[in-house]
């Protein structure tokens, strides 16, 4: 074991990137190292390319106000002078976790959490557990109208002859964790125990369900949800990359929402592509202009922005959605920003959990009013007038509310058609007691929101023009009702 | 307000990037500065990374003929010495723009067009006034066939009961600029006035409706088309963002025109993503081999290409159009290039302004002629030969002559099933006066050639193979006519 | 001719790229660099930016076993103590190239093949043979199946009126060239003779049908297969490239197979996109952690991999499959992989050479069994080990083991409907002895497997969670069983 650990100070030694004091480590890491700088060489040269590895909380704490990226005023003795390692966060709160487990005379956990992250970090997890992405996996898997959309997507029909129709199996949990949840988050269980082979003979460790995972909504097993990881990576948890657009392009990249394709064919992404090479992703507080150039998604939703003379734009923000005035995500329709994170509370005129009624009509008690709204808007807005004229800006916001009213428009027109469906017996719906996606015209008219409707939003929002067009945009959204009323027609003649 | 200069003059003494004798910035600009330095730092900071803050007109003027980039051989006096900044553009020719309003003593205008440009770039505009871009949006808000397209696409449908159908109505001038014109260009007009706060009282700014936008056929309110700043966007200017692929991608990546997904799949896309960094895209001349290992976008369509001995390949232009035979972008079918970049003023064997016959038949008299294609094609090849023998690239083009001909071959099939249809009144056509583009069957027609012909043709003039294929290809002209020829069959035994 | 030269040496002496001593270079080679360099400067700048143009292969051999690119042990006299340039590799085994012609006084050949490579990169070209990569282009043509796909896609179907259905013209070999066999790989045969003008007076050079081309399975004047081209682009012949995710998108972007977009979305892509600028590509061995902290294709298909003390994590392998348990895509179930990289020798159940049956039962006795399978998962899985724990690796395995199962499943269920289409006489299929791709369903069936199916799959092989659901993944396998089911009912009431 020696010639690794001999190993480890060597490339401690001659990398150029790790320049922290020895005495910085601390010995409860030393010790991980020993083994597993060699077991698992990317991990740890990850964290060795981070700023965990390389400053001290206590170093982090003598940071000016806007220049700090830890957001507590203290952080407990034992962890203050040592740079953060392996140890530090894999046995910290370990009592609370029930993914615990002795390990090399050490009770470790394999999920380090935002709660743990939060020793540090309090003001961005508190601010992260108001953003609508924390109760990705609650808002989905406890509102029964998406548990039956996912049960449609993600189970596995089998066909039964002709006139039977198909049977529907629900899909199991792996199918789950492999889909929706890849992104909403899973839950982590601890099931078992499993006999692992290693140079230090056998060791027991836990077996975990929903792992591996990192979705934003994530069901950790200290009780806490969400996942840092899944935009600040592991091990390295870098704020370069939480800026740039790929991190996000993880989740938000499919025809169900675009945002990543839409911003990378905008100016800004043009931008963003060109010249990044040149910008300093590192920076905090980050200067407009002298940074970057171009806003990646970061900029918008998140970060800390201030001007030549560190005047404040932005404040940082985990929150997200105290920038945003529209929820353009419609299910069914875009609509004022709920109130709550927790969208399982809500319930339209039809008593369902949803932020609009079929028809369009929002539950308006829900969500944000329109001062809010403007609020919201003006906060964004101030971003937008680094680099742009007001009537710039103004022309841009009112091109969206205009996109924002129009694509209401069709979703209420497929839908219109499908609620007629539904009465004329062509198909099974609420009335009926039926999945409102199970059926070939619901199909269509889930495509209507979810897809074309969704993009041109998106689109708009970010001037990425043809996803708003042919692109997945107007071009289908008319496309589509055509259709969904030819479908129609026949169908009512050859029932 | 003392303090913001003072800001602006540390920033100027500081910045590693404006190498400008500060002499060289003029006293009108130095006041522009004062406010919007603070006030827009994104665009101040952009501009100071541009050349135009680096260089005056005199001094570029001194260059030799293939290393210049100003194209005029004299620059008014006044502008010659100074650095090109805000007032030097903003306040040019302002008695020209309806646009223009008293600000800070100043008559300045907001948009600033290739007119304006034209004082240092003649040549350029001269020549993008021959390029078809510079008609994109007069080509299409002028030609009735593609208005209706644009309407069907743009506007919202209603559903008015099974039986009736749906209405249409017609987008607003909102929907389009966040649409097609967003590409193509809005019409900029000035519509009132509006008063802005600020640091130094109220002031009353125009409105302008079509703002913003950088669409390539624009009109501007001097009466110009067009915007430099759609592809060497503001305030840089850089050539090296023209020279990139992403510029392109704002308007050429979606399912209509996939140019810009077909060059990433390229051999040649391929080198640029792995090597770009060691490129140099600010050289002018552009050197083959030495400042760069592959072609991008602008190589081919617009670059001065030079050898090892600076022996000119390609001259620059911003015609585009001299160094291309077909117009592989079929409005039905790819055609020979049109003689004149207005296409309003074609007309095919029908009377519609189409470059081509709904049958295929090309307006001749409108289109060059084979020897004008085949000095066209010479020209593009130079370019080609610069890394390729001339069995490659001879066998390169006769693979395209050859797609022409079957993509063509396959969107004449679809209009035949069209023409059927409309014959047998299954569908309504242009003999009933109705849209083409209205109904179910004429929007599988539309992709026929819109989305599939012409995704199989770029794929093939770039050699992106999998968008001539499966991605949009040869699988979906074969699928889509196997489907109209089934809507055919089945429309006509349920009528 | 005398001033080119003079340019070349010019060249020479100043690029800092070339660092080769000048007597390095071959007399045969100087001699086609007086030309060459002037009439293609990319090409020639591009070989004097490779490997092959600063060291020679006697420099190669004395490198050290992990860090030798050369695999042969011994080089030819004549080759070893010159760089590898023109002459070298395009007047190699002449004799046994078609398409060899005597050009100034050599005898030369255009096309080099990896028989020509293998002179000292052996090991890997025979790797390579056993790769189905290199089979790629048999396994199409000569399987009667994947040609009548390849017919129903790329030929042109002409309408003959309502009732008499369309007539399929078969593609010509332009069209396939242009199109399957781009990646595939066409047969560069020699068809003529042609006359080049030149400096030095009038050429004759062969004129090559199937050129050009650089897809995987190759047919090449020499008899041998492959092109080592198209993932290391000549003329620099790149380790970065082929190390680049980019060479891999030419060929695995499309909805068919969409590798590409599935690795840039998941948190690999993610790590790659943000950090690769701080990576070296070109280290021989890869070190993992120091050299890049996420993997790429290379990564896990085919590098030499070592540790932080050069402990080796993966032997090199140009065979790839070596590394993989399944073939993912489905043709028409994912299986377990063939035996023999070539697939025409396969007979299923029915007869067909398919690796499984129209139901889904493999051929087992051509593919490798459980116990090849679960050495193949441990070889692959030592490298995830390298960043990831046991649970993770474990965990990520059985997701997709189980979407293989679920995956197979929906493709069962799309293939039971067409059964029964073609037993009802809706549609006509095998025991009609008609094309199993040419009716509108059929069509639908096979995008079941080749789009929906085979997207879900890479989804959960490389975690890029949206391809298997919203995009082209299981919203799609769900929603076309449905289309089909309504499809055949529909059809048998129209009959």
């Amino acid at each position: 074991m020696k010639n690794i650990w001999l190993g480890m100070l060597i490339l401690l030694a001659i990398t150029g990137t790790a320049t922290a004091k020895s005495g910085s480590v601390s010995e409860d890491t030393e010790i991980c190292l020993e083994c597993h700088a060699t077991l698992h060489p990317g991990i740890v040269q990850d964290w060795l390319n981070s700023r965990h590895a390389k400053i001290t909380p206590a170093e982090g704490l003598k940071k000016g106000k806007l220049e700090r990226r830890i957001s507590v005023s203290q952080v407990p003795e034992e962890l203050a002078t040592v740079t953060v390692g392996c140890a530090e966060c894999h046995t910290l709160n370990s009592e609370k976790h029930k993914d615990s487990f002795m390990h090399a005379d050490y009770n470790v956990h394999t999920v380090v959490t935002p709660k743990d992250c939060a020793t540090c970090h309090e003001v961005e997890v508190k601010q992260y557990g108001k953003n609508v992405m924390s109760y990705a996996r609650t808002n989905l898997v406890n509102n029964p109208v998406y548990v039956s959309l996912m049960n449609e997507v993600n189970g596995t029909h089998a066909f039964k002859g002709v006139g039977s129709g198909m049977t529907l199996s629900p899909p199991n949990q792996k199918t789950n964790a492999d889909s929706c949840l890849f992104c909403h988050g899973t839950k982590i269980e601890v099931t078992g125990l499993r006999t692992v082979e290693s140079d230090m003979g056998d060791m027991e460790i836990p077996t975990l369900s929903g792992w591996p995972n990192q979705g934003v909504g994530r069901l950790n097993p200290d009780g806490s949800t969400g996942s840092c990881s899944a935009c600040h990576a592991r091990h390295r948890y870098s704020i370069e990359m939480a800026r740039k657009p790929h991190t996000c392009s993880e989740c938000h990249k499919g025809p169900d929402v675009p945002a990543y394709p839409v911003y990378m064919v905008s100016k800004m992404g043009n931008v963003y592509s060109t010249h990044k090479n040149d910008w300093d992703f590192q920076a905090v507080p980050w200067k407009v202009g002298k940074d970057f150039t171009a806003p990646t998604c970061a900029t918008c939703h998140v970060s800390l922005l201030v001007g030549e003379e560190e005047d404040v734009i932005a404040e940082r923000t985990h929150q997200m959605n105290n920038r945003l005035a529209w929820r353009l995500f419609g299910i069914v329709y875009a609509h004022a920003h709920p109130k709550s994170p927790d969208t399982t509370i809500i319930r339209n005129k039809s008593g369902l959990p949803l932020a609009t009624d079929l028809t369009g009509e929002p539950a308006s008690s829900y969500l944000i009013d329109a001062s809010e709204q403007e609020k919201r808007r003006r906060t964004l807005s101030a971003i937008c007038l680094s680099c742009h004229g007001s009537n710039w800006v103004d022309g841009h916001f009112e091109r969206l509310d205009n996109t924002i009213k129009t694509t209401n428009e069709m979703t209420r027109t497929a839908t219109n058609i499908l609620l007629t469906a539904w009465e004329k017996g062509a198909a099974k719906g609420l009335s009926q007691n039926d999945s409102i996606f199970n059926e070939s015209l619901e199909k269509k008219w889930t495509e209507q929101w979810l897809f074309f409707a969704n993009s041109t939003r998106l689109a708009s929002a970010m001037a990425g023009a043809d996803y708003g067009v042919f692109a997945n945009g107007r071009w289908y959204l008319s496309r589509n009702t055509h259709e969904m009323l030819e479908w129609l027609h026949l169908k009512l003649k050859n029932e």
